[in-house]
C-alpha cells in the first residue's frame, strides 16, 4: 500500500507545505520515522524531533511555525493526533479487509447464505443453515456450527468457534482461539457422589460493535430459548470466562482473565479489571468499577462505585485497611504491650487504692 | 426432529389428555412456549401460565386438576420436572449424536482402529496407531496425536488437541480448544541463569464420564510411564490449568480458571471454585471445598473442610477476620488512643502513688 | 526406536558389564522397568530395586559394587542421573523431530522461503512472505499470517497462531492453542459512553530459546514499528496473558495463568508464580520473585526481592501479617476488653486521686 502526500492530505482535509508527489508507505513515531513514512507532531515537547526526523511527511497543527529548517513535507491540519489516528484506522482497515474470496480447501454446509465481499480462509468450516453478512472475514480454521447468523463487517480470526445457534451482530471482531457457545457448567449431584450432566440447550447472542480477545470462552445458556448475552459495544479482553446465562451490559469493558459466573447480570459502562471474579446469580449496577483480582460474592446495587478486595469493598477503604494489614504484627505487639501495662496499672492502682484505705 | 405427543408420552410412560397426534419440535418454559412446543408444570406458583400458554402440550403431575380451561394437551406423569429433564437429555443426545460418517478433507494415519457410528469432521487430523471406540464424535479441526486410545460415546469438539499417548475413557465430552498432553513446565536452572528444558515424556489419562470445558489445558507427566490422571466422573470447567503429574480424584468438580500445580493430588468429591490456585506437590483431602480465588500453599489433610483466603483458612473464620480487616484503620486509631490513655494513666498513677508515699 | 546397549553405552561414554547386543526401546524408573527398558541407579536408597528390577540395562556409578546378584546389564558412568537425562533428551528429540515433509492438504502462500528438514502438517496454513528456518516443525492446524519470520529448530504445535508480522527466534517451542500477535486491548472512551477501537499495528518478537505453553496469548504492540518482546530464554507456562507492548526480560520464568498488563517491562531472571497479576506501565526489577496470586500495582525498583499479597509486600512480612489477620476477631475482642479496663482504671484512678486530695 502506497499513497502520495496529495492523497493523504485530501483524506485529512489538510494543506501541504512542500512536494505533493512523494510516496508514503507507512506510519511511524516522529522520533523513529524513516524515508517513505509519515509522522505527526502534536505535543510541543516533541518539537525538537521535527528538525531531525527522516520522515517524508509530518502532520502538524495549522498554526505551527518551525523555528529551524524542516526537511520533511508538512501537512497542516486542525488536530494532528486525531488526523494521525484516522490514517491508522484507514491503514488498519486496508490491512484487515484486503482479503476477499474463498481459499481452498474449505467446507460449507447446505442452505447457507453469504453476503458480498466475504473472505473464507482455507480450512474454515461452516455448518448447515448459516447466514453471513457482507464484508465478513472468516479466517482459516474458523468453525461455525449449524444455524448461526452473523452480521456485516464482522471479523472471525483463526480457530474462532461459534457453536450451533450462535448469533453475532455487525462490526464485531473476535480474536483467535475464542470459543462461543460451549456447554455451561451444569451438573446435578447424585446420591452416590457422582454428577449427572444437565443438558445445555440455549445459545449465545453477541450484539453489534463487540470486540472479543483471544482464547476467551462464552458458554451457552442452559434452557432452549434462553441466551447468554453480550450487549452492544462491549469489549472483552483475552482468556475471559463468561458462564451460562450471563448478561454483560452495553459498553462494559472487561480485562484479561476475569471470570463471570453463571446467571450474573453485569450492568452498562462497567469496568472490570484483570483476573476479577464475579460469583453466580448476582446483579452488578451500572458504572461499577472493579479493581484487579477482586472478588465479588454479592450483588452491587449502588451505581458508580470503585471496588477492590475479596469480598470487594470501597477501593480507598481497601488500601487504608491494607496499609494497617502490613503493620499487623506490630499492632499485635503493641496490643500485648498495652495488656501488660494495664495489668501492671491495675496492680498498682489496687495497691494504691489499698494503701489509701 | 419432530415427535407426536403419542411418541413423547410413550417415552415418559405418561397418560395423554387430548389429541395424541399433534407434533412437537421443541421444548420451552411454560411462560414462553409457542405452538409446536412442549412445556412442563411442576411448581404450583407457575400454575397461572397453564391457562394462557400456547404450548401444544404440557407435562403435569398425575393428580393435576385444572381450575380453568386449558387449551394444551396434557401429559400426566409422576414427576413432571424429572420427565422434562429426560426429554431435554433425549433432545440433546439427538442434537449431539445425529452426525456420523466422515467429512472430507480429513486426515487419518496408519494402523488406526475406529468403532461403529463414528463421526469424523472435515479437517480433523488423526495420527498413527490411534484406537477409537463406538459412537465417537470427532468435530472438525480436532487433532489426535499418535498412539492415542479413547472410548465409546466420547465427544471431542473443534480444536481439541490430544497429544501423543493420551488415553481418554468412555462417555467423555471435551469442549473446543482444550489441550491435553502438552509439555509440563519443567526447566532446570543453569549456572549462567538460563534454563535447560526437562523433557516431558509421560502422558495424560482421562477416565470414564469426565466432562472438560473449553480452552482448558492438561499437561502430560514428566517421566515415561507416569501419567497426569483425571479420575472417573470429574467435571472440569473452562480455562483450567492442570499441571504435570497432577491427579484429580473421582467426582471432583473444578470451576473455571482454577489452576492445580505440578504433582498435586486432589481428593475425591472435592469442590474447587473459580480462580482457585493450588501449589505443587500437595495432597488435598476428600470432600474439601475451596472458595473462589483462594490459594492453597500447603496440603489439606482433614476431610470435608470449607476453606477460603490465601493461604486458605476455614471459610467462616476468613469472613470473620475480613470483617475486622475492613475496620483496621479504626482499630489502629483505637489502639493509639489507648496507648495515649495508658500513658496518661501511668503518669497519674505514678503521681498518685508518689503522693501516697 | 530401538538401540543396542552397545550404542547407548557409546552415546554415554560408559563401560558395559554384561551382554552388549541386547535391545532397548524405552526408559523407565528402576522400580517400574520391564524387559527391553533401561533404568538408572543414583540415589543409594533405591539400591534394593537393582536386585529385583526386570530392566534389561541399568546405568550405575563407575564405582558401584553389587552386594547380590544382578540380572540386568550394567552401564558404568560418572554420573548416572545426568546420563539418564541425556538419554531422555535424545529420546525426546527423536520423538519430536522424527517427522519431516509435507502432509496434504496444507496451504502455503506466495513468496515463502522454507529451510531444510521442515515438517508441515496437514491443514497447516502459511500466508504470503513467510520465512521459515531449518528443522522447523509446523504441526497440523498451525496458522501463520503474512510476513512472519522464524528460526531454526522451532516447533509450533497444533493451533498455534502467529498473526501477521510476528518474529520467532531459534530453538523455540510453542504449545497448542497459543495465540501470538492478537490485537492489544486498546479502546478510547467516547462522550456517549461507547468506545472507539485504537488500531493495533505493531508486532510480537520472540527471541531464541523461548518456550511457551498451551493456550497462552501474547498481544501485538500498538504502534507500527513497536513490538511486544519476549527475550531470550524466557519460559512461559499455559494460559498466560501478555498484553501489548510488554517486554519480558531474558531468562524470566512465568507460571500458568499469570497476566502482565500493557507496556510493563519485566526484568531478567524473574520468577512470576501462577495467577499473578501485574498492572500496566510498570517496571519490575531483575531477579524479582512474585508468589502465587499476588498483585503488583506499582513498579518494583529494588532487585532480588521475594514478594506476595495485593499489593505485593515482602513475602515474610505477608505471612507474618496474615498470621495476625487470622486472629483479627480475637484482636478486636482484646482491644475492646482493654478499652473497658482503661475506662474502669480511669474511673478508679480518678477516685483514687480524688481520695488522695
Amino acid at each position: 500500500m502506497e499513497f502520495t502526500i496529495q492523497q493523504i492530505a485530501a483524506m485529512l482535509g489538510g494543506e501541504i507545505k512542500g512536494s505533493t508527489s512523494d510516496k508514503i508507505n507507512m506510519l511511524a513515531k516522529i522520533q523513529d520515522a524513516k524515508k517513505g513514512q509519515i509522522a505527526f507532531l502534536s505535543n510541543p515537547k516533541y518539537e525538537q524531533y521535527i528538525y531531525t526526523t527522516q520522515a517524508t511527511a509530518v502532520i502538524v497543527k495549522k498554526d505551527f511555525v518551525p523555528r529551524k529548517e524542516v526537511t520533511s513535507v508538512l501537512i497542516l491540519v486542525e488536530d494532528p493526533y486525531s488526523s494521525f489516528t484516522t490514517l491508522l484506522e484507514q491503514y488498519h482497515k486496508l490491512l484487515t479487509f484486503q482479503k476477499t474470496g474463498i481459499e481452498q480447501p474449505s467446507f460449507i454446509g447446505e442452505r447457507c447464505i453469504t453476503g458480498a465481499n466475504v473472505y473464507r480462509g482455507a480450512f474454515s468450516y461452516i455448518g448447515n443453515n448459516v447466514s453471513i453478512g457482507n464484508n465478513v472475514k472468516i479466517y482459516p480454521h474458523v468453525f461455525i456450527g449449524v444455524d448461526v447468523i452473523y452480521g456485516d463487517n464482522t471479523v472471525l480470526h483463526a480457530y474462532v468457534k461459534l457453536y450451533a445457534g450462535t448469533r453475532v451482530g455487525r462490526n464485531c471482531t473476535i480474536h483467535a482461539g475464542t470459543v462461543i457457545g460451549s456447554d455451561g457448567f451444569g451438573f446435578a449431584p447424585q446420591e452416590d457422589g457422582s454428577y449427572k450432566t444437565i443438558p445445555q440447550l440455549g445459545n449465545v447472542i453477541i450484539e453489534d460493535d463487540v470486540a472479543i480477545g483471544a482464547n476467551t470462552v462464552i458458554d451457552c445458556a442452559t434452557m432452549m430459548g434462553d441466551s447468554t448475552i453480550i450487549r452492544q459495544g462491549v469489549k472483552l479482553d483475552n482468556l475471559i470466562q463468561i458462564a451460562h446465562n450471563v448478561e454483560v451490559g452495553k459498553n462494559t469493558v472487561i480485562a484479561a482473565q476475569a471470570g463471570i459466573s453463571g446467571s450474573s447480570k453485569v450492568g452498562e459502562n462497567c469496568m472490570i479489571a484483570g483476573q476479577v471474579g464475579i460469583a453466580g446469580h448476582l446483579v452488578i449496577a451500572n458504572q461499577t468499577s472493579i479493581g484487579a483480582q477482586a472478588g465479588v460474592p454479592k450483588s452491587i446495587t449502588k451505581e458508580g462505585q470503585k471496588l477492590l478486595g475479596y469480598p470487594v469493598i470501597d477501593i480507598k477503604e481497601y488500601f487504608r485497611s491494607y496499609a494497617v494489614f502490613k503493620q499487623l504484627p506490630d499492632l499485635n505487639y503493641r496490643l500485648r504491650d498495652l495488656e501488660k501495662k494495664i495489668q501492671q496499672l491495675n496492680h498498682s492502682t489496687e495497691k494504691s487504692v489499698s494503701v489509701d484505705n
